[in-house]
């Protein structure tokens, strides 16, 4: 339930304004972590001793109670509602674990609270994800960087659409030049370098324009983090039910505010013709087979194939505003609630290292599980006899 | 890995051509399941008994090898390559439990055989998903219905924007009157009356034109799945790595040829302001709160709240076409492959019964979880000496 | 892996000297829990509120290496040696999370530290447990506890043999009427008269005397400890993998320097002919049936059947003694190991709290599993027109 | 609940006169694995594809319902009562997937039917566990043998006694070197040499004339089955919650009929002193640590150390004797059940290769999860800089 993972093994706790959040990390691989904060226990000296590591973050927001105003009222699209009917009680300061505001009880565990306090400027990376990141980039060299792909209808430039001579049905619509470039090299400075974290200064522009707008407006507004994961092995990720994309799906849509999820092509995919859409195979500079095109985002039958991984993230505009609303109160009297106190109108560049954080959790845990096999599989002498159908012998990914 | 769910548990197995497909399906409430067909065990008179359920489907499409053709080839956006990369050796047939055409390993499990074989009629409903479907309507007259909402560029008609007279970033989107009483009337009955499930006649007769022109021009075309679930109690979902949504996400994107998901108003909800985004709550004929809006498309804080719950999932284009494609052998050598024989060119609206049997799989699932809790809390004594804000006593949900 | 239960889950960090030991408890029933130190979160004004239960307990015992003389020697029979083993390095101080006065780092996440310190002395109840317990107590009136049956050789009186006429081979071994007697009545407050926590006196003091004379030789000596659960509704575990006594056995295992596990006839009963070991059934007080005997220990078929479960487990004598001991150094240079200070020549006494809390964790998990199926059946019509093999109309107990 | 293991998974199906039991194992590493009957997937010129593999075992003993007797009583010491306790309803033909006779809804998933008909004489090695046992042995040569070590009273010697000058209560046991010598050579072969698979010939002419009394008494006597495993490479289990010996336990009260577990010294252990008890190391002729005395049973600190594992199982009389036996019927009213037909008096022999495989499927599965992290650590550079209690730079075993 609070537990995320199957060899690398995350369980969170917290509300919003409890003693504490914290997380216990279990399965992370021994070795030099240092630096790392807030830190219980599995270490000594800077380095992971494999045991689990005890996280801890006090929270320095802890209120007993000051909500007066929603005592009355479930808040529309927050936690309230749903968390007094599941466990027929509630915190008294709001949704608990979820909702708007009340992320810190998740975020706070990933998330150091001085850099939760800090905002938009530069916050340090999300500590259970950081170990995570710091194996995955140590040992295998991948990159894991998140960016705001859209802010409202303000979205950073990616498909190209050509019309078709035919019909307008067949428009087609490709990735762009240059976001494709993008994927390919971006990093978290070049991300971190924007306060909106939409690393195109022109759309970066319009997009703090349209949070001051919402600001001003008392409202507030959504968008879109994109992410891509570079360097990944190939033959990562199970059949069927646990397949990379839908682990990486439910990881996605465990962080709060979230309402959707796509990877590679994605919605846009199922527009483009198979012929167009897929990935013709190419052998590459290293002798291995790449594809020309990456419509798949680095994943085909649930597996990865080595090439980049990208997805995007939608997160609803925050249900915490300044202006009044009309609802009813929890005995269902119609009313109008008003939130005290100033709101941040955009989470979204907010959401970039939480996103980035959780990716590394679900590549290392199905790293840690491939590697179990791969290792298995190589102790076993060298299969002979078998039609090239089945092992291809010539193959230079084996 | 091969199994989903925590309570109700569904393991299965099956390649594309070996000698049966099957699945266990486990921690199944006993009682009336009378008409299913493929039973091994944990059934007796019509009745399950509350052990597991062996489901057996013949695969009368069994073939030791006859694909020649893609010895030589790693079909591109298959999942040979992966596997192989995964695994170190594949069935000589194919890419083993997923991609394509090989989706039989995965949906031969839910799907008796026969109804695959008859493609676009009407196919009996998914196995595993029947049973639970059966209970959930049963004990709580839970309505599960998908329907095909696009294929390739037609998209059923659903959003309707409003120009804002300031700027056109905030041009206005809602779901339109019309898509809102699909969803809360739409049947499988009326679904099925379309060889493209998709109940608007209009938008179903521009669409088989469009599967029409796929496969004239020897390719293929995705789309996208909508569904609806009705009746769901409110309460369930877990908090942080177990929300409801998370979780369906995690198992749509488990069906083969899946690359998108989103719940309620979804991506284009990250356009719509928070105020008018959020879901007023009023009270209900029945006393209980409900809302006015349902953008959260009834999961608030990753729990439900008793509203309509529904969901969109695309499905890219099918890798498999008639037309030859360049692209590379195994050993990087670069060629063309064309693919034998006829290919259905759009798997939109056979895929309607596995989303909603994967759909029925999670609710009960989740609603199995959620009871333990229920139960566990309604043994103790009621709480008294509570501020208002902790339990609300006058709340007519508690 | 540092995570134990299904539904009520507790996952654990800390090793022997880090900054701190502790836990989160997930599942847990929302309700009245007052009283309990260093919680985290999850809780207010004594309340648990459902969500994740965070507890922490400071090591106030935190030394960065004091060991010096072991740098050189694993420990015989300690886990200096196999973590080395497992992953390549290890805390300074000891074996990390396992092995003898290294239990601390399981010990304390349930066990206050201050309890620990005490020693023989009236610890307070283990923590985690604790919550379990009085969920278990209050809403069944379940009772768990348990006692030291043997320290070395020194046995409370259990069995009794008669002597069969025909062959010794047949012997035949009855629990003595005093011991069942024991069984059904023993209370905590009367175990923890003891400072053994034997609850017969006389035995109690053969055992200290055994104890004296282990320390008197800087050695140490193990025993047994039995546990009694009285008041467990029928119906709980399940078929196959997760019998109630395989989960029990698995939760028991894991406690520190236990090596053997035992439900009810145990060892003993596998030598008792099928015609006495078999427990009839006849008619209770309540109408519901019970057994005459029981030598099942309260289980069959892996489910409970209403009746008292006990069961016995045993402690090695501890691996840490004061006098010198000839072993090896991790380069294989032969030696002698003396270890330095006091060590506690018998921690059997201190294990009976841990041995009662991990039974409730395992209790409570078990029940939220079946709560789960028996709502949901108790939701669908009764079942009519079925033979009386499969569902008894007039059973008392259905 | 009918799934075991983690990376390495078994979920089964069956009861005892259904169509068919059968298992899928999910997650074996893919290759060579000829010469398996029964296998309907995961599998393709008798090597393993890394996929699910599924098994089946055509129930010949399929009988609608031929029990009449004991539709009016709960067999004692059976699953009758306690399925229609958990579930409400039960298989008209006994206690489903549990008890005595109907083991087969469990034995039969490993256990090719042709062999359990055979009884006595020399079952096939049981299916799901031979896979794993096959790798084990391929990969590792690990070899899993277990044998029948006492039936009733009449106990394989193994353990000798030397009275303390001092105190008979310091007695002292220790393993014969008889039976040392056995557990670091015994074969399959040899075992299956005797009837009774207790490879010593007096002690199996004693219980082959003790199982004869039985049959004579229409009365059933139990038994223990002790199960060396050898060449276990060293760190396998995991702290805290998944000790080796912890699983190793679970797994084996998973089988029917077992009522006790030890390891290594188990409850003989609990007796002797820690200066005897304690394992001292030795350097070996290979180089690395070993250890001279194994009380430990080749754990320490819930993980394996590279010496041989051993542990022994408790098995009950079985329940079903035909001998008529005093009991109550569902409704309570007194009365004596005789069962029909010829029963089995004594199981243990035939239990011998369920516990190998079991051990086969424990061994394996925790052999996958050490290789994830084993293989993840040694992507890392070297540690440099530690003090040596925390790397041992002159370790052997490191």
């Amino acid at each position: 339930m609070s537990t995320y993972g199957k060899i690398f093994r995350v369980t969170t706790y917290g509300e919003s304004h409890c003693a504490s959040v914290g997380a216990i990390i279990d399965g992370c691989p021994p070795r030099d972590e240092k630096d790392l904060v807030h830190l219980q226990s599995g270490t000594e000296r800077g380095v992971t001793l494999g045991t689990p590591i005890g996280l801890l973050v006090k929270n320095e927001d802890q209120r007993p109670h000051d909500y007066s105003e929603t005592d009355l009222y479930p808040r529309p699209s927050h936690a309230d509602y749903t968390y007094l009917e599941k466990y027929g009680i509630k915190a008294s300061s709001g949704g608990g674990r979820s909702s708007a505001r009340e992320t810190i009880g998740l975020l706070g565990s990933f998330f150091p609270l001085r850099s939760y306090a800090l905002r938009l400027s530069k916050p340090g990376r999300v500590a259970a994800g950081a170990i995570a990141e710091k194996y995955l980039k140590l040992a295998y060299g991948i990159e894991i960087v998140a960016f705001v792909s859209s802010v409202g209808k303000i979205h950073l430039p990616s498909f190209v659409t050509s019309p078709s001579g035919e019909d307008d049905d067949e428009a087609q619509d490709a990735l762009s030049e240059e976001f494709r470039h993008l994927i390919k090299t971006i990093t978290r400075e070049e991300v971190d370098k924007f306060s909106t974290r939409c690393p195109h200064p022109e759309t970066s522009e319009r997009m703090t324009q349209r949070i001051i707008r919402a600001k001003d407006a008392q409202d507030s507004i959504g968008g879109t983090v994109t992410c891509v994961i570079r360097n990944v092995p190939s033959g990562l990720g199970e059949p069927v039910f646990d397949k990379f994309e839908a682990r990486l799906a439910h990881a996605m849509l465990s962080i709060p505010a979230t309402k959707a999820f796509e990877i590679g092509s994605g919605f846009k995919g199922t527009e483009v013709p198979g012929s167009k859409h897929n990935d013709a195979f190419v052998r590459r500079a290293d002798g291995k087979l790449g594809t020309v095109t990456n419509w798949s985002g680095g994943i085909q039958g649930g597996i990865t194939n080595g090439e980049d991984i990208y997805f995007r993230i939608g997160f609803k505009s925050p249900a915490t505003i300044s202006q009044g609303q009309k609802t009813a109160q929890y005995d269902g009297t119609p009313g109008e609630l008003a939130a005290r106190g100033r709101h941040d109108p955009c989470v979204v560049p907010r959401a970039v290292p939480i996103v980035e954080a959780m990716a590394a959790i679900v590549v290392l845990d199905q790293l840690l599980i491939q590697n179990s096999r791969k290792t298995a599989a190589n102790l076993l002498p060298v299969l002979t006899g078998l039609p090239p159908s089945m092992v291809q012998p010539k193959s230079p990914g084996v």
